[in-house]
């Protein structure tokens, strides 16, 4: 492949930066927040809802989607952008977190990681040249390594071997994408050329790789768990084998926040500050911002979907649960600062009520609101960096999410 | 309350017109469809989804909005217009065929329907005056009378006292009706003007009964079961009550079609050329049709709507099931003649994909796309009758329709 992938710092404040990440399809302004569309489409909403948001970036989950409907399948129908409706950037994780996580009867090997399908018990193996011929396949403009997600708290010892093994995964992801051709397309890839490359563990042996988006960048992941010392080797391993960017994983999987923000203090600096610097599946608005004062740039989290799903929305004064009594005869909107067309159109007597019905139409419109604020959120901590305002931004959401829900 | 409602006949095209009816809240093109707006939502769309397929008028269910989130809260919300969010016309059932089917340990007497909810149990009695008040207070353009939904088939001597009864309860509507204040807004009804007005049998005694829509207009409905004497009776009695317009109900309740057209051929001539007339509860694309070309002028069906949820879709070539695994990897739209949004932007291979995924977006993307081709439908049948070519339309939707399901 050869990656169409580039970063600009514009503006900086502190360790915080605001820039611009330019993928295979179009531009992302930094900081930036990726609504996740699990399954090939982010719930509840269409790709039109999240435009009207202001997404820029999407994430899709290739655990999900080679399983069901499968990455060949997507392949033939021109790719995920294409079977989506969505032709912005897209990045998609390597799928490894939801076989560790969802997969049954998992066994990790030096191979890679063998596991049922929750779907229909099959078995399946996923490797790193299996995650990264899924992801050619899936065509995202950024794809992820394959890394090991060790369970936490473990010994520093275990944590030690797993980034060692997490690293030797990386490096046959990116020679295995290094290896791919950069024309669209599926085979030839025998004699000749780059070698013969068939499917290592993915659909099935013999079945050639198709690349869909020839302009696909890899980024590698940094492992260490909340060891400095690890976390180190870790930058040093995964800097050696060389991606466009880089991404900082095994957090916010359980531990106080304070290991985390203390985990990015120490492991963001070692990053490339011309590269953007992604903290997967972080977080709420709060998180976002306290990282992104730590110098992080790329964020993603289910939060706001999820919440908005479960009657939980997110407003410039702080939580809000909808199902709550009080109310049911309030004629204003979710948040009078908010300018969505939930927050335009209805009141929260209304959104209260579809909840309580159980409408399908609760789960829209909370989650336009929610993604809005988020990307609103994003948009107000950018704009803070450009006046080197972070600071006052970052105390103003402390007092707004530090404090219990508004309706408690 | 003064009705701001006409109507006004255009075209015709043999017994079909086309036409405009005229409401407190704007203009609706007939004949017209009416999407389902059971409990103040058509499920699985916004009101702006409503609005892109074409919607000029929708329905709202008195019985599911009375019993929750309540007529009095959304009467002090301002009304049904405003809790929903659509400013174009709304129509009102009388929320007896609900309170019928739906009501549990029901008791029909002269004063009216004693039920039990099907929510929490509650006892409720929804009489004529309160059918009139509750709706006063949701506000919607066009009210509904209350009638009494015989269950079918039933002796001609049941039908006969059923019609009869249904046209007091008709006569007790419009004397409730008239009395209304002519002002937006709660009582004063005590002492002079037009009497003392609280809730007869609403949310309860003492209540006083508020008019959000001043011009709300009310609609007879023709009873009779499938006897054309009996339908010539309530013609009779309910045309010398004097409404707005007239529905026909009674049909669509199981009768075989051939029925329900015989009665329609003999009932829509005795109502007045000059008003609208409103089959309630029909049908299916053709069946529409069928009425329109025997009179009809106005629609409501949860078909649409509901079969989208289950995954049937309307196209230009016939009905067809997304899950069907021969659409896995057809890249086409649903229906290559349709320009809405789903259309335009996603395959039948990511419409299966996300059905068979259990995502809510599938509920929405294919509720978009029937809600779309009904109301395209509608659009072709006022087209034809200008045309005059209403026959050869007909023809072509019986044969698309009348074949089986397009992928069985």
């Amino acid at each position: 492949m050869a990656p169409v992938f580039s970063f600009r710092v514009l503006h900086r404040d502190g360790p915080a930066r605001s820039g611009e990440m330019t993928t295979a399809h179009g531009v992302v302004q930094t900081p930036a927040f990726m609504p996740v569309g699990t399954r090939g489409a982010v719930k509840g909403v269409t790709s039109r809802d999240l435009l009207d948001a202001g997404a820029e970036i999407i994430l899709g989950n290739t655990y999900h989607l080679w399983l069901r409907p499968g990455d060949q399948r997507i392949a033939r129908l021109g790719g995920l952008h294409r079977f989506m409706g969505w032709d912005r950037p897209i990045l998609t994780d390597s799928g490894g977190f939801q076989a560790f996580s969802l997969g049954a009867r998992r066994v990790i090997t030096e191979e890679g990681i063998r596991f049922r399908s929750h779907l229909d018990g099959s078995e399946h193996l996923l490797t790193p040249e299996g995650a990264t011929d899924i992801q050619a396949g899936l065509g995202p403009d950024i794809a992820m390594v394959l890394d090991e997600c060790l369970a936490q708290p473990a010994p520093s010892s275990e944590v030690r071997a797993s980034t060692e093994r997490s690293a030797r995964w990386a490096r046959r992801c990116r020679d295995r994408f290094l290896a791919l051709p950069e024309e669209k397309g599926p085979g030839p890839f025998s004699g000749g050329g780059r070698g013969s490359l068939v499917h290592a563990a993915a659909t099935g042996p013999g079945t050639p790789v198709t690349v869909t988006n020839p302009g696909q960048a890899q980024f590698g992941i940094i492992q260490g768990g909340t060891v400095p010392e690890w976390r180190a080797l870790s930058v040093d391993r995964t800097l050696a084998i060389g991606f466009e960017a880089y991404a900082i994983g095994g957090l916010s999987v359980g531990e106080p926040p304070e290991t985390m923000f203390s985990v990015l203090e120490h492991t963001a600096p070692l990053l490339p500050a011309d590269r953007p610097r992604y903290l997967m599946g972080v977080g709420t608005p709060l998180d976002i911002v306290e990282a992104v004062s730590r110098g992080i740039d790329l964020f993603d989290c289910v939060m706001p979907t999820r919440n908005a799903r479960n009657g939980q929305v997110f407003t410039s004064e702080g939580r809000l649960t909808i199902k709550n009594a009080k109310y049911a005869d309030d004629a204003g909107p979710l948040d009078p600062a908010c300018t969505c067309y939930t927050c335009r159109t209805y009141s929260r007597a209304y959104l209260r009520h579809l909840f309580v019905a159980g409408e399908i139409t609760a789960s829209v419109l909370n989650t336009v609101h929610n993604l809005r604020f988020y990307l609103d959120t994003m948009a107000r901590v950018r704009q803070a960096i450009v006046f080197g305002t972070l600071e006052t931004l970052r105390r103003s959401l402390r007092a707004t999410f530090s404090r219990p829900l508004s309706d408690s």
